[in-house]
């Protein structure tokens, strides 16, 4: 237990200040005061077209040595490297790889007066560990381009990444509330490894991993089945893992079977700090207008606080979870607290506002 | 044209058999006596068990030498190689890569009468051209796996490859039957550009190519967006071409949202023979049981007979397909002519008596 937490906040780019701002305003409605300050520090799109530097070296420091990283959202479209690819993704990219920020968990739960485009989602309620520091995104600003001719990246996957992620997935199923609709604890390995190398041993070591974790049913789908059971029988699952780039992918999917990203909060943790964000992107066409759905983010902030009081045991940290959680819920079962993208009309002001008020 | 059109036909596993089997009857049936030969060759993992060979020379030489392949299925869960792939799919994955079958045509088309899992899925209509000679394809069998500790596979893309991928793609937007909901020609390049360099590479080369398509729209969608547009505005796309891997994924993505993997057909063609089959596996759960949807085979015969008369100009291969077609649409139409995983109770016999009687 500490008396403060520091709490790094990148605004970045498009609806990214929008979110940010909602979140660190309920944060400071629910948490009781002086637990958390917070620390701004400029990175993204913007900051690049501005200074030629989209993540400043004292911006990473102050991430680094902080207890979380918060962030709105980053990226403008055509910003980019030499490469082709996006500036503003060097923020969160640069952390997770720097930070070793190993795991990246995505929580799919569709809350009471959310729309699914499910004809009939039932109750979803399952978690994506994607791994997070390798696979195909190990090959990021590492991959060859030849004479305009062939281009190449590779996808890593040692058994040290593959272990730890697939037992922070098993421990993970064995902590975390909520369980699949038969309440049966399963971890789910989603690969290709009838196809890949490299996913063939994703799957092996995590055969050797589930061993020791014989409380928990542990089950393979390939990936591209994955998609067809996420959309079909999304209440089966408990807790997923899987490869870097394919937890991208079904991670999105899950998020719109609930409501879509504006309703996906991500979490990036290592063995020491964790990074917190909504899973959506900068969504330039909106920006400016406030009309951003700010749920994504106030619940990755719910995720912050419970990961810094699962380390440092503290109540403060905990009510105030549990205080704005059931602020979300309350606002999301009111028709007129839900933003465009989840069926409603409402501003982003208008929704903060009444979870403050309701703080 | 041609007398006669020799159609290699391999059962493989599980369900394999009985929906290749199906497949021909209702060939049989809709097209002119005479126009089609069948011959059958062995290849699978069944037969791997018995002989060591998942496909043996002579097989492969009857398919090579056919004027097209129609498969059932292939796979028997723990047949696999000494690198924990499998043994089943050698079939597939030689063709595609021994005679350079560079383009996967996955229509994605939901059929009237067939239940959708998406609440609200409108009149769902585009095809998936997925790059299938390949992208993290081509690293199958050649990826490394140093001492247990570290698994590599690589992702290849060339400029030959993407070119084809990409102009194969503008030229079936500029073709085909159905068009989207808002009646605008377009071609959606589905990648990961703004991480990794080869997907950029991919989308620098697809915009090259749509300069010389002015009359098509051009458009891009990164892979994980991607599912979520499948799920919330299907019937925005009308052509949408990928990467090999990505392709993979998003076909069955489209295929769970029209119906399931037993709706969905697959072609694989490249400049000379094109090799046919339902997208499914061998579904081992209700194989020899006289449960399988035959419909995704059939449906795949169908594009079979419409590439054999675009290439030979043949009006009973037309005549043919359009029969066949109007005899699934009625058969689809009729509640007692769906199987189990289209929300019917009908055996696949029934099915297929019933379009043979249409026939
Ligand atoms: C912003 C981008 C780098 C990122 C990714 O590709 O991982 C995003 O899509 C995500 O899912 O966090
Ligand atoms: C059977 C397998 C090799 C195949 C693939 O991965 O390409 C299948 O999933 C498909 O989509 O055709």
């Amino acid at each position: 237990m500490k008396d403060t937490y520091t709490i790094a906040v990148v605004h970045g780019d498009g609806i990214g200040p929008e979110v940010a701002r909602a979140a660190v305003a309920v944060l400071q409605a629910g948490v009781q005061a002086g637990t958390l300050r917070f620390v701004d520090y400029p990175a993204g799109a913007d900051h690049f077209l501005k200074t030629g530097d989209s993540f400043p070296a004292a911006s990473f420091e102050g991430c680094r040595t902080a207890d979380a990283i918060l962030h709105g959202a980053a990226g403008i479209p055509g910003v980019v490297h030499p490469d082709g690819t996006e500036a503003g993704l060097d923020f969160t990219l640069t952390l997770r790889f720097k930070l070793d920020l190993f795991a990246n968990v995505r929580p799919i739960k569709l809350y009471k007066g959310v729309p699914s485009p499910l004809g009939r989602p039932g109750p979803i309620d399952y978690v994506i560990v994607r791994e997070n520091s390798e696979g195909l995104y190990a090959a990021r600003g590492a991959g060859a381009l030849l004479r305009e001719e062939v281009a190449v990246d590779t996808l890593v996957q040692t058994r040290k990444g593959v272990e730890r992620i697939v037992r922070f997935a098993f421990e993970l199923a064995r902590t975390r509330n909520g369980s699949p609709k038969d309440g049966r604890r399963r971890v789910t390995c989603c690969d290709k490894a009838n196809v890949l190398r490299t996913y063939a041993f994703f799957r092996a070591v995590f055969d050797e991993v589930a061993k020791e974790y014989p409380d928990i049913e542990a089950e393979h789908v390939l990936v591209d089945a994955m998609t067809v059971h996420l959309v079909n029988k999304p209440t089966h699952f408990d807790v997923i893992v899987t490869e870097n780039m394919f937890g991208d992918i079904i991670s999105d999917l899950g998020a719109a079977t609930v409501g879509g990203m504006g309703m996906a909060p991500s979490e990036e943790v290592g063995d020491g700090i964790g990074f917190f964000q909504a899973s959506h992107g900068s969504a330039p066409d909106i920006a400016g207008k406030g009309l951003a759905n700010p749920y994504g983010t106030i619940l990755a902030s719910i995720l912050m606080l419970r990961r810094l009081d699962q380390r440092h045991r503290d109540s403060r940290l905990k009510l105030g979870a549990d205080r704005i959680e059931a602020a979300v819920c309350a606002g999301l079962e009111d028709p007129a607290l839900r933003t465009r993208d989840i069926g409603g009309v409402a501003p982003t002001n208008q929704v903060v506002d009444a979870l403050l008020k309701r703080l």
